[in-house]
């Protein structure tokens, strides 16, 4: 099905790293590019969010290196995950970093490829579908539509870090016609919504988290800006979800009706 | 490579519709999932930025319709679209609604997904690489950075219907350490970089477009706020375009120098 030369389009050489996005979970949202550069991998660095199942498609003799982050259990620095890129580049070997979502939409991929260039490592960066597309195509929300939407944002929510610079500007994310997705939103849900309604949001809005989008695992509850919180509480969900605020939620209700596909993989 | 198993675990039925997205052009860019729901597709309804290439994969018996829209050149009407799908459906074949990049993301997915359901039609969605994440890897531009966007926002460069609540807020899009992607942003590129510095972005924040993003006649310039206008005339950029406005910019001048993908892919 999938043309043979396709896979030679996409090389992966000697001393070379690829940093390739693994989607969100379901193995069946690789693409093809990362498929044939996962095919080429001698040694392949992955996070704690790449599934069993897609590591399962490495080359028998790739050499599998767990350095994936957890919250407060961080395996390996990023500095010592970039060492770790250059020293196996410089060895010549094909280098893989294959971490879960896109590799430039949080994650810090761009700091890898900065850190490559600086020390002349060529490099390649292979798309992945980004968890919060991902979420929206599995649970029946469209991220944009006509009637909710003109515009949707990603954002972490892990960035509190304290430094004022950084700080999200929260009154930016209260526009109404505007879906805002929340990565690692679980956590911090409270604040987040606490802090939209605080910046005028209304808290009447639609709200959804999605824990382990894609895979066989998901969970979805909704509520709003005012509910979610203590209605993600009361149904246990946990790390890793994604959150969806914006009057785009409202879809779902009609959407899961007819959807085979979301009926078929969602619990609630 | 991919194991044979997972083309069976993605059925298309008589009777469904798959809403597929294709990517923002490199086929090498579509998933897993997509070839395998494009491999049952009796009939395929595709927008004009769909690939050759990616049509070429089709069944060779499946029947193919362009119905495409372009810049005040509908070749088909929205309605037209949707009473196409449903007629399809109801008539037991496999149908495909292959639109370009992702199908919650623009490209009014959303509202195709609910007349289906209103219809009682079975659908699913297979989510694609969205057009900024692909321009995104393909150029060198991290949409996020610890350093320079701890967000960033899809919009459409077409939001400009003159109904009050559904204009942009620019004010929400001009905060800083926020990285903006406008779709389709090339018309309107003069008067999206006007507005911005009017809702208060710095006017040298770093901006790019680029131009058939992730296929061999991929371009890129680079610029300000103030200048990209001017510079995207004189290199003579047209549409499909992708805009890209915040610091994350500066990344490319360095990343480029070393990336092996990006060099042998840019003109500029």
């Amino acid at each position: 099905m999938v043309p043979n030369e396709w896979f030679l389009r996409y090389p992966l050489h000697p001393g070379e790293v690829a940093l390739v996005g693994a989607g969100p979970g379901d193995p069946g949202l690789l693409t093809v590019r990362a498929l044939s550069v996962l095919a080429q991998a001698e040694v392949v660095l992955y996070d704690n969010l790449v599934s069993s199942e897609i590591l399962a498609l490495l080359p028998a003799n790739a050499e599998r290196r767990f350095v994936g982050k957890e919250r407060s259990r961080h395996h390996r620095t990023q500095e010592e995950i970039i060492a770790d890129l250059i020293r196996f580049a410089r060895a010549g070997r094909r280098v893989v970093r294959l971490k879960s979502g896109d590799p430039f939409i949080f994650g810090r991929g761009g700091e890898e490829v900065e850190a490559l260039a600086a020390a002349g490592i060529p490099f390649q960066v292979v798309p992945g579908i980004t968890a919060a597309v991902g979420a929206a195509a599995y649970s029946g929300i469209p991220l944009t539509h006509r009637r909710y939407a003109h515009a949707c944002t990603f954002v972490s929510g892990h960035s509190h870090n304290g430094r004022e610079e950084e700080e999200i500007d929260w009154r930016a994310l209260a526009a109404p016609f505007h879906t805002v997705a929340f990565y690692m939103g679980r956590h911090h849900l409270p604040e987040i919504c606490a802090r939209l309604i605080a910046a005028g949001r209304d808290p009447a809005t639609p709200a959804a988290i999605i824990q382990k989008a894609t895979t066989p695992q998901q969970r979805i509850v909704e509520g709003t800006l005012a509910t979610l919180p203590t209605i993600a509480d009361q149904e246990g969900i946990g790390a890793p979800s994604i959150v969806v605020i914006g009057d785009v939620v409202r879809c779902r209700a009609t959407l899961t009706e007819a959807a085979h596909e979301v009926d078929a993989l969602l619990t609630s």
